[in-house]
């Protein structure tokens, strides 16, 4: 499927990534708002570059597509069971590199291997191994879709009708199979018809506020206001925004959050107000083996994203530039982890704990 | 002169105006780093749109741009010199409507009316009246900069060598004259050898600390490092900043600060991490006529500064967007007001009135 083809303009295609029986479809979310385009992944590689290069994006999604690229390295190998399990385990390596701060992408490699090696031990054929790693890669994005719903539930609760709510980032439908984390409130108080008032930070350098999140918001009919990343403070200190929620990359076992670069002037801004900061994540994003934030590594990425990320150099030559991926929110300015099984508060340590026993 | 003609390379050319005998030649910062360009100014309406459209900025500069604007209006009309102080009057008016935030702007044309004034007055000739206006535009943009020579005087004495610095938009050369008031201390530190790292906010939508403050700082061989907005709260929860200096376009007569959309963002984060916050300014940014920051008028400009400010669209056609050109931080957060007077603590309303005593 080329390009061209594969470009869609009614809304119900806006997946961020679906299977279609031969090769994983994933929506180029760079091209976004001006282009739908759905790439044809068909090699871990593809997968690969497609997680590095930020086409696809945000935790979940990376987790599910990373997923089904352990399936499309393994479906052409012929071979025994133990030769699957050796490329199992060689390919999600390699897609474990694809990025370093987003814990769902290991998490779901980890699942996809622990599935491969219960399969070896079951002495399934080659044929019953593959499309065994296929049907889970299924199982993980399928979840997904009910794991988001049941966040927004959870998160709704926490709002009233006439909030303004300010979210930064995307957290959203395209960041997950469906819905989204931080944005899925606001997809179920539009069916439910409640009114909430998005604002939206814009998130530099890349733009996903602008690009994806008041996209995807604007489609589904959501009331959304694009700011820019610095106007949060002002908009704040007007007293248009009742709440905070975001998503997050990974949570420490002591509830320091990591995400998009911002976040973290986000929530200091919201404490210096009296704004209540929301993260929303799923159970796969939080991350007991990373005792706090401080050990979560912090990707820094190009120079050009921020000198010329639009085609166009808005800074001069040479100059120097910090630009890390993301930041840490310490624990006492998070209000509250929304996940699927429920609101967690401090103390995390203990907290976070008990939603895993 | 054409664009083309106008066009330099070298470093020493890079005031942001100069009265080259004729004309009022402009350096077009819309068009900063790539190209260097002055245009030759001609009439009112030239410096009105070059105003308008941002091809000038900074309240000192648009201050003295005006006041050559205003004398641009009489060069060339017949009359005696009560026709010329009407003219006066009625270019001083129409400039007045350029920008409604910036004080300077209306302190500049109020010096040309009661200089035109007095001279009418005096009985002076028409050649006399006409070329003591044309002084006078001079005589504002000489003391400019001598002030924000003081001023930077009086700033660096706050900063210690090693120190971090960040600011926020542009109250640089480009803004005033020459040295700028929040970015004099650097320029001194650098003639004086000391080290000051400075952290230079590209300061969304227009990109002013991008643009302008990495493009001059980097030219004068300072030490700065370019940001996005959104990373001002990474940078100062590193420890990497021990003192914020932004420059502002009004001060309320009890200390509250109008300046580019974002800076209270900053104050905010500043005084959370326990870093002083200080706004350089000239006495004539000081409006003693307006009693708080709620009664300064906050600009709202085009949406497409948000949503195609890179050349390129990157948020949806039809997005609502919210986009203050200002905001107002309140005194409390204003740890000094620095002039070319000195530096000024709270109590803001006494403490200010007492540099005009």
């Amino acid at each position: 499927m080329s390009s061209a083809e594969a470009t869609v303009n009614n809304q119900s295609a806006l997946e961020s990534l679906r299977w279609n029986g031969q090769q994983l479809d994933l929506l180029d979310q760079r091209l976004l708002p001006e282009e739908i385009v759905y790439l044809p992944l068909e090699t871990p590689v593809e997968v690969w570059e497609a997680i590095r290069h930020l086409k696809v994006r945000g935790a979940p999604a990376i987790g599910i597509a990373a997923a089904y690229g352990v399936y499309l390295g393994i479906r052409g190998v012929d071979g025994g069971v133990d030769a699957l399990l050796a490329e199992v385990q060689k390919q999600a390596d390699y897609l474990a590199t694809s990025r370093p701060t987003a814990v769902n992408l290991f998490w779901a490699l980890d699942r996809m291997r622990a599935r491969a090696v219960a399969l070896a031990a079951e002495g399934v054929s080659p044929a019953a191994f593959q499309a065994a790693l296929l049907a889970e890669a299924q199982q993980i994005q399928a979840e997904d879709v009910e794991t988001n719903r049941l966040i927004g539930e959870h998160a709704l609760a926490l709002f009233e009708d006439g909030f303004g709510v300010l979210t930064h980032c995307n957290a959203g439908g395209l960041a997950t199979a469906k819905y989204g984390t931080a944005l899925a409130p606001f997809y179920l108080a539009k069916e439910k018809g409640l009114n909430i008032k998005v604002f939206a930070d814009e998130t530099r350098p890349v733009l996903q506020g602008a690009r994806l999140t008041a996209f995807e918001l604007q489609q589904a009919g959501v009331d959304v206001t694009l700011i820019c990343d610095n106007m949060a403070g002002a908009v704040m200190a007007k007293g248009w925004v009742q709440a905070v929620i975001v998503g997050t990359d990974r949570v420490a076992a002591n509830g320091d959050v990591a995400n998009k670069i911002g976040t973290y002037s986000v929530a200091v801004l919201a404490k210096a107000h009296g704004i209540p900061f929301y993260v929303a994540c799923p159970l796969s994003t939080i991350d007991l083996n990373t005792p706090t934030g401080g050990d979560i590594p912090i990707e820094e990425r190009h120079e050009d994203e921020i000198t010329q990320g639009f085609g166009k150099r808005t800074a001069p030559e040479g100059v120097k530039v910090f630009n890390p991926a993301f930041d840490v929110t310490p624990n006492e300015y998070v209000t509250a982890i929304i996940t699927e099984k429920g609101i967690v508060q401090a103390p995390y340590t203990e907290n976070l704990r008990k939603l895993f026993e």
